[in-house]
This record gives C-alpha cells, sequence and structure tokens, in this order.
C-alpha cells in the first residue's frame, strides 16, 4: 500500500516522560528572583505552582513516571498516529521522505492537552481546588478548561480582551468545559481594576493577562497558576510525542535526519524534538530546527541573557533568549508564535549548538499550509505553518541535492478554528514583516541592567 | 489500565465494503421516474452519477473492494480509534460498557469524508473533472471539497445563502482545500436566477441549492453531482466504520447489545450499523436505534411512501420514511438532521423490524454533549448529540435494570466549527420543538397521490 500510517496500541505507550537535564552538556542556569536577583528555590515559587511540579521544574532525573491517572486522560487521544506525507512529498517532487505526528487529534487540537492534564492532577492531588490561566488567542485556555474538567477542578482563564471579543468560539468550547472566561483586563483583579481606570478602552495584552491569573492564585484559597509552555516541567510532559515518534519510526524502519518543529514557547517543538537531541548528545548526525517568524524572531535574533517571562515583571528572571518582556510583536495570524521569549531549555541547546533557530515570514506558511491541505487533507494552525514552512525548504534542498533524507515534523494543531488567516491569504491581505533592527534594539536595551548568565550576549 | 483504546494498525483495515442488500430479507423496491412514475434504469441516471457509481448503487454483491487509490486517501484518517468511554459510564453511573467510534479525525471533522474520496475516485476514473453538490451547514460541502483537491477535481458547491451568509467559517474550509462555493440561489444557473429574480431576498433552501447543482452537473461539459447520504452507495462506503468496529471490538472481547447513530439522511448510522445488522438477519439478539429529532421526526412519524429526494421535484421518486419533500423543519441547531426524507436502505429495515427509531429533543441532546466533553474531553456536533442522547436513555435504563449491557455508538463528528448552538444551550434559548400533528399531516398529504411501494403507510 501506498501510504504509511503507524500507530501504537494502548500498551505501547511511552510510560515515563523523558527530562532532558539529565543529559544536557551544559547544566541549566538558575532563575533567578526577581526583587533579590538572587537564584530562587523552591519555596519561592510555592504560593504559585504546587510542590510537585516544583520538583518536576527542578529535577535532573532522566525519566520520570508518567502516573496512570494522567495516562488515562492522554489515553484519551494518545498515541496519536505517525504519518508518511507521501502526497506532499509528491506535490513538492522531492526525494524526501517526510513523516509527521498528527497532534491535532487531541479533543482542544492541539498538543497543548498534553501538559494541561499533567498539570491538573499533579494540582489535583495536592489539594487545589481551582486553577487560573492566560490565554492570548485561547488555544492554551481552552486545554487547560478541558484537563480541569476531566479531573473535577475548578477554572479560571484571563484571556486578552481583543481575542475574547474578536475570538468567540475559543470562550465557548472553555464554557462546554465549565471554565470561567473572563477578558482582561477584569475587574476581577487588583491589577486589571487599576489598568481599566486608567485605560477603560485597552484591547489588554498576554503579560497583563499573566498579572492577573497570578494575582488570582495567589490571593485566592485553594488555587495555583498554570503555565503552558517555556517551563521545563511544560515541555518535559511533551516529550510523549518525540518518545511515542521514536517507537513509530523504528516500527518502519526509519530514523530522521532533520527533526522540525514550530516555536512559540517551545514546548511542542521540545516534546517531539527533546528525545531526539537526546540521541544527537550521544553522536547521532541529524539537524534538529526550531521554526520561528520572523515578526517575533525570538531566537534568531533575540539576544541570550536573563529576562522576565511577563511584561510586568513579576516572574523570576530566566535565562533565556529574549526580545524583551516589553516586546509587542505586530499581529500576525500564528497567535501562539508572538511570545517574546522561549523557553530556557530550547535556549541553552541553542547555545550548545544542538538546536538550530529558522526564521520563516507568515505567507510562505500559508502557502505551504495551503499545498499541505490540498495533498494530505489536514488543514493546519497558523503555528503548524511555520514548521511547514522549514519542511518545504528542508524538502526543497534535498531535491537539488538529490538526496533521499528523512524529514520527522510535529504538526502540532488542526487550523478549524483559526480560518480568518487563511480567508486573509487568499484574498492578498495577508503581509510579510521582519522585525526592524531598530526596534529589536530598543525592546533589548533594558536587558543590559540585568545579571548575566554564562554566555549571554545581551549587551 | 483504566482506560481502553483499541487502533488497528493500516493492514488491518476492511479491504471491502459491505453491501447490505445482498442480505435485506425484503428486497429493495426501485425508485421511480419523476415523470413517467416507472422504475428507473442506470441509463436515467447517466447524466447526473457516473455509470460506476450507478452500478454500485444497483449492486447486489455483499462485498465491493475498495480501490486501492481510494485506500490510500481512507488511511489519512483511518482506521479511526474505538474507545471505551469508561469517564462517561462512571458519570452516568450506569453498569453499562460504553464503546464509541471516533469519526471527528477527518479532516473535515466528521464521516462524510469517507464516502467524498469514493465519490471523487469513482467520477475522476470515469474522466469526470468537476463534481458539483449542495451543502446546507456545510459539513458535506467541505468533505467533497477536500476529496476533490486529493484528487485534482474541480468543486463547485451551492451552499443555501442564509448558510452562507451566517456561517463563513465552513466556506473559508472550502475555500483553503480550493473549491468554488457559492450562495444559493446563485447567479450560475437558470434556476437560480429565476428565483433571484422572483424573490432577491430569500434564504435559499436546500431543495434550491440541490436543483442548482443538478442543473450545472447536467449542463456543464465532464461534469458530474455528487450526493453525501441517502443513497445506496453512499450508505455502503460509510461501512468501513462499522467493519472496523467489529475487528476493534472482537479484540477486546466485546460485541454489543445495542448500536447507535444519529440520523438525518442516514450514512453515519448506516456506516456503523450495517455490519451489525447483518449480524441481526442472521440471528444475533441486537438492538439497533436510530436516533432523530423530534423537530424532524421522518422515521418516527412520517409515512413510508414514494417521495422526491429535492424540494422541487425533480430526482427520481424513492421508497422511504418522509415528512414530505415540500417540508421546512424548524431551524434547529443540528442541521444535519433536518432532511425530510430518509435512506430507502434505512426505510425498508425499519418496515422489517431490523432497525428502530427513536427521537429526541435538541437540549436533552446538548445535556449529553456537555456531559460527554467535561468527562471524555471531546466536543461533540450537534447531530452527534442525538446519538448521544440515545446512549444515555439506553445507559440509565441498564442502571434501572442492573443490566451490564454493551452499548456501541457512532460518534459521528467534532462539534469545533458548530460552537454557537452550545452558547445559546448556556444561555437558555435553546427550545425543544416538536412538530405538530397538523403540519405533518399537510406536509404528507400530496405523497397520496405517489404511487404506492409495497409496505405504504401513507393515506
Amino acid at each position: 500500500m501506498a501510504n504509511t500510517k503507524v500507530v501504537l496500541q494502548e500498551d505501547e505507550i511511552p510510560k515515563q516522560w523523558y527530562n532532558i537535564q539529565a543529559d544536557m552538556p551544559t547544566p541549566m542556569q538558575p532563575p533567578l528572583h526577581p526583587g533579590t536577583k538572587q537564584p530562587i528555590g523552591p519555596d519561592d515559587m510555592a504560593r504559585i505552582f504546587p510542590m510537585n511540579l516544583i520538583e518536576q521544574e527542578m529535577s535532573r532525573e532522566r525519566w520520570i513516571d508518567i502516573p496512570e491517572e494522567v495516562m488515562e486522560k492522554l489515553l484519551l487521544w494518545r498515541p496519536s498516529p505517525l504519518y508518511r506525507a507521501r502526497a506532499f512529498e509528491k506535490a513538492l517532487g522531492t526525494p524526501a521522505r517526510i513523516y509527521y505526528k498528527n497532534e491535532g487529534v487531541s479533543p482542544a487540537g492541539s498538543h497543548k492537552p498534553n501538559t494541561a492534564v499533567a498539570q491538573a492532577y499533579y494540582n489535583k492531588v495536592f489539594g487545589i481546588k481551582r486553577l487560573t490561566t492566560e490565554t492570548g488567542a485561547g488555544q492554551w485556555g481552552s486545554a487547560l478548561a478541558m484537563a480541569c474538567s476531566l479531573f473535577g477542578l475548578e477554572c479560571k482563564v484571563y484571556m486578552v480582551r481583543i481575542s475574547f471579543d474578536q475570538k468567540p468560539f475559543r470562550k465557548m468550547m472553555m464554557a462546554v468545559w465549565g471554565a470561567d472566561c473572563v477578558p482582561s483586563p477584569s475587574a476581577d483583579t487588583q491589577a486589571g481594576r487599576k489598568i481599566l481606570a486608567e485605560t477603560p478602552d485597552t484591547p489588554g495584552s498576554l503579560g497583563i493577562a499573566i498579572s492577573e491569573a497570578i494575582e488570582d492564585a495567589v490571593t485566592s484559597e485553594n488555587t495555583r497558576y498554570s503555565l503552558g509552555s517555556v517551563l521545563n516541567h511544560v515541555l518535559m510532559h511533551q516529550t510523549i510525542i518525540g518518545l511515542e515518534a521514536q517507537k513509530q519510526m523504528a516500527k518502519v524502519g526509519a530514523y530522521p535526519d532533520v527533526v522540525i518543529g514550530c516555536v512559540g514557547g517551545g514546548s511542542n517543538f521540545a516534546g517531539l524534538a527533546f528525545p531526539y537531541v537526546r540521541d544527537k548528545i550521544h553522536g547521532k548526525k541529524i539537524a534538529v530546527i526550531g521554526a520561528e517568524p520572523h515578526a517575533c524572531p525570538t531566537m534568531t535574533r533575540g539576544p541570550f541573557g536573563y529576562d522576565f517571562g511577563d511584561t510586568a515583571g513579576n516572574t523570576p528572571l530566566m535565562p533565556m533568549h529574549s526580545l524583551g518582556h516589553t516586546f509587542v510583536p505586530e499581529p500576525i495570524h500564528a497567535g501562539g508564535l508572538r511570545y517574546h521569549g522561549v523557553a530556557p531549555l530550547i535556549s541553552q541547546l541553542i547555545l550548545d549548538g544542538l538546536v538550530e533557530p529558522r526564521a520563516y515570514h507568515q505567507v510562505e506558511s500559508y502557502e505551504a499550509s495551503v499545498l499541505w491541505a490540498r495533498s494530505e487533507g489536514f488543514i493546519s494552525a497558523p503555528e503548524t505553518g511555520h514548521a511547514l514552512a522549514a519542511v518545504v525548504e528542508e524538502a526543497k534542498r534535498a531535491k537539488e541535492e538529490g538526496k533521499e533524507k528523512t524529514i520527522l515534523f510535529n504538526w502540532s494543531g488542526h487550523g478549524l478554528m483559526d480560518l480568518v488567516g487563511y480567508d486573509k491569504y487568499f484574498s492578498g491581505q495577508l503581509k510579510d514583516y521582519a522585525l526592524p533592527e531598530e526596534d529589536l534594539k530598543r525592546f533589548t536595551a533594558p536587558l543590559a541592567e540585568f545579571p548575566k548568565p554564562k554566555g549571554a550576549s545581551n549587551a
């Protein structure tokens, strides 16, 4: 048969997550307290996260067991299928073999639920009754809403007001799962009320929403905050993607020369890539490519240094590539790739030459996504389109070089909730945009005052 | 492990469709020519459908090979997973074991692509370059658009104007797949122009859209018409669902006491149920339940007789349960269940006591869907909600009777494109509605003039 789809049975699913901290050539540098600028310890995070997740965040154990209660929920959509994209290969006329993991099969339509169910579970066993979070376009908010409903936790989502108003369907999803989703800034927090009083017409921002979610968590009973990317434990929860992929690829006797994922905070990329980065550390020759937008070129142009995770500067300082915590990206359709920073783990792997970042334009991303939909059927999320742009680049290179290389990428989610971007693409309204150098300088200038991690490239 | 998910490998997928006509105790009665009222032959349909599909429509062969080219496309999302819904069982407190097939994993989000790719393929090998169809809410139009893009056919979709205006996302999906979707009535056909001249502000109807799609097909070069349900060959293409389910259930040593699907035209129901109806014909004790809305009670209250498939009366007369071809249902959110008729195959099986129809209200359907989303994660299409209402009824009965029965149902599609119905459910705007008896009488009165098939119950 001309197609290839590899599925795993329930009993073949990986039973542990992979913690790349056990294998990194350069150990991770600690996050710093936002006030004292000294390394923080577990207790500094105890009002924000439950201690069992803080322990995971700091753990250097290579393998961490997936609790049975988490596995039970993951099995609703996992193991996700691995496919060979033969029609797409044919459409590109490439000798490359292109494999992909389909993470769009989850109830929320992306990889996000992989960590959402784990976080909901750990909070629940720690005695937490309620989680708060922020969401921009709504992917993370809906994933956490779903996870909380499965574990019987309350969920409060602060959604950036402009998205709340423009994207009503994501908040309807959250309502189906029983979450309380409010536009941010809201009247429900001190931070929100202050901003509303000063600027009643503000469209809101992810930074404001984070501030509200954290304030709510630390001032409410039995409540903690949950983050959908960037942190070590979040990326680790996603490694089930790559661990499954390794088993599936082995079943068809394939091993990738190139592994690709799109990168916002970095969780879907890390999920597929980290088990392969482990192989690379141990000598495998393999390219590991993170694809980001030119409009938000965190990895390719953002300096490495300490920076805040949020706009207001309330989070610990993290050692990462950053465009500056006050960075405001142009409105591009890949809402999930508009974060100013990137996961510290990925930042360190870039420094160590284990991960190669590349930037792509949104028009070429949509171009790749349309070709994909018309050959492979599935409609990609705008974020996933950036991974596809990298796949197309690699496949074309293979064609030019006449090489039969094997490409594996993470099809991180479907675009059925984000069709407006396609509509604008077809009507020619989408514009490419690359961050001007002077803006990069302006947004990153304040970082010079922070302490410098080893390898810092901010002035 | 507490969950159960059964996946099939690529080489375990059924290689043939099941044609229930080979096993029916009462042979199907022929469709009649709309003008002469005499049984029609293959040639009468040759301008509308390609001859290879007409042959399938009339075939009494039990097993029909799935062409390799069709299988290649089906494998993009098939075999679909079978799950046991343990969390839903627990939420209902039922001793029943509830299994379901997840047809929401297809690119269009429902079972519709199963027949769309088959129809596109058969048209292509017959030399057809372009397909036309109508669509109401857009599920079928988007499925056919996808199938045409995979086989390189042009696709023209006439979408009921009110849906075209109110549901912009479905037409964006079709655009991604390269289809030409226009609001119906359109200026592209004589029928459309006539109606536009008379009633420029008409919201359109499925009947008008069918008329336009057929006119376009018969007056354009290398063009045929494609229908997404009702016909014999369409239902047969869906039997891969039930054939897979039988293999999957066997793997966990289970056999259903009750098989459930929602019924509009009948294709997703038939797809799961027909292989089980075959077992029932051969002596298995099994209940096979079709769930429809009280607002459009075709099977439960519509008389059996000859009626047209479209509003205008251009199609052959078909022997089926019907509310009358001029029936206009109340606007309920399950757009796919608003058809005035039901597949002749299913109608005959109801007459023979092999299929049991039941009607449900939309509020109880949404109630079941919300409980489902909060326990099993996935958000159901409003049509699928009617199947869930039947599952809940059966599960509660099992609880009352203290019976450990096994229920299998078709989770025919996700509701991510239809979240507005949930929004209205939560805000209390959804109303139940049962077709008044006087309306039923009025709409079915004209059927008395048509010839009577054996078993006719129309006066």
